[in-house]
């Protein structure tokens, strides 16, 4: 964060965050944010309720019990009165704040759009193991996943991955360590990493199968993994595990053979 | 636009919309920012060939033939060297240029989540015809495009347009006539005008049972299309009828009883 932008009577502004409090989900795109810039934030809703934790504080939020534009779902960011929605969204307010994007409009609109094609993608997976209704289970949909994860690893997986592999190898042109926009790592950067972690865990043949075509998304995954912040909230108890009930889950019947 | 902060120099720049020629699709929601504005464009790939058109012409910059980032999918805008993919964010951009959003960062960021959200809805739209793949037919996901319709209807639709319908009754009770946003007409209550419309199209018995429930947002739809430049393009040619090759499409087999 750029502390010559701040007063002396200026104070750091409390960011809260609020999301399911059992997944890694969209919300980790957020936290993932926060943990690389080194920001303070509370997770909310995985605070105790007599701390004004659990999900109930989340769905006071979601209720209009606050001043800010109500958000449709989760994960939203509360500071002060303020209130962001859409993780794309999330991500970009908050990099500029902790200036992870460049800060020239041209620029911020590549961010964006980016971060908004890992949304896309992120949408893709979770619809791998709910295709018909979000509101099912997955077992009430087993026989359309079994088509439609098939489809996203033969087409949708290459189509994502591999626009990201062909921009990565472009700025691979311009020197070694770099990022998808640039000399320096942004939200956008950080997403990709989970990205590649999440399908490792979802589909380990089908993302194994795929991994020789996308080379320098890998070594970026392994160069953001190694990042001393990053590192330690791995080895942490704020990072959740995978499991089957967020975006990425891993059922074997859903994976290549 | 805002003409006092342009210098008796500088030229209006030249905006080139690239999106399929045949169908409104997402390409409409950035047609509709440049419609209200007044502002001139150049929608590329529905001019002919020989006048640098076509789909050819929109082919050769996703394959990278312009020095700006790679867009992965249709619509773009290209303005220059700059190219700027993903629909909300082309819809924010201009919305910026074109003084048709607050100046200020909070409502900019409610703003793109609110045009986000319409971007989800938008492919939850899609999904119903193309529950399984989007390169395959909707004649060989009929099944499953039943299955999906049927919950897009009894839930998605009302969830989604029930928060907007939300947003704009909390507008109501601050007076007659405002916007999602408050008093200035945004994009996003252009994309909510254009979505009344596509599902009249596509689900005309399933969203007559639901419209009852979203009076202010048919009223929204309303004055939308009673608006001077709306009007006048609503009667050009410019306006592409909906068919059966894009977002909103009318299949009886869909729609409600």
């Amino acid at each position: 964060m750029n502390k010559t932008l701040m007063t002396d009577t200026t104070e750091e502004p409390r960011y809260e965050l609020y999301y399911w409090p059992q997944i890694p989900g969209r919300g980790e795109f957020v936290r993932l944010v926060f943990e690389d810039a080194g920001a303070p934030y509370t997770d909310v809703a995985r605070l105790p309720a007599e701390q004004g934790g659990g999900i109930p504080a989340m769905m006071a939020v979601m209720k209009g019990g606050s001043p800010g534009l109500v958000p449709l779902a989760p994960p939203f960011l509360k500071i002060g009165e303020l209130v962001i929605a859409q993780t794309a969204n999330i991500c970009l307010f908050l990099a500029r704040r902790f200036g992870m994007v460049p800060g020239d409009e041209t620029r911020q609109a590549e961010a964006m759009q980016l971060q908004m094609t890992v949304a896309d993608f992120v949408a893709e997976v979770h619809d791998t193991h709910h295709p018909v209704a979000t509101g099912a289970y997955y077992e009430d949909q087993k026989p359309e996943a079994h088509k439609r994860a098939a489809q996203f690893l033969d087409t949708r997986m290459p189509k994502f991955l591999g626009y990201f592999e062909r921009i990565l190898a472009v700025q691979a042109t311009r020197g070694p360590g770099r990022f998808v926009l640039g000399e320096a790592i942004s939200c956008v950067d950080l997403s990709l990493f989970h990205i590649v972690a999440g399908l490792r865990y979802a589909f380990p043949n089908g993302f194994a199968a795929f991994a020789s075509h996308a080379p320098h998304l890998i070594e970026l995954h392994d160069r953001v993994a190694d990042r001393p912040n990053i590192a330690a909230y791995l080895a942490s108890e704020r990072r959740l595990p995978f499991n089957q009930h967020g975006i990425f889950r891993h059922y074997p019947e859903l994976d290549a053979d």
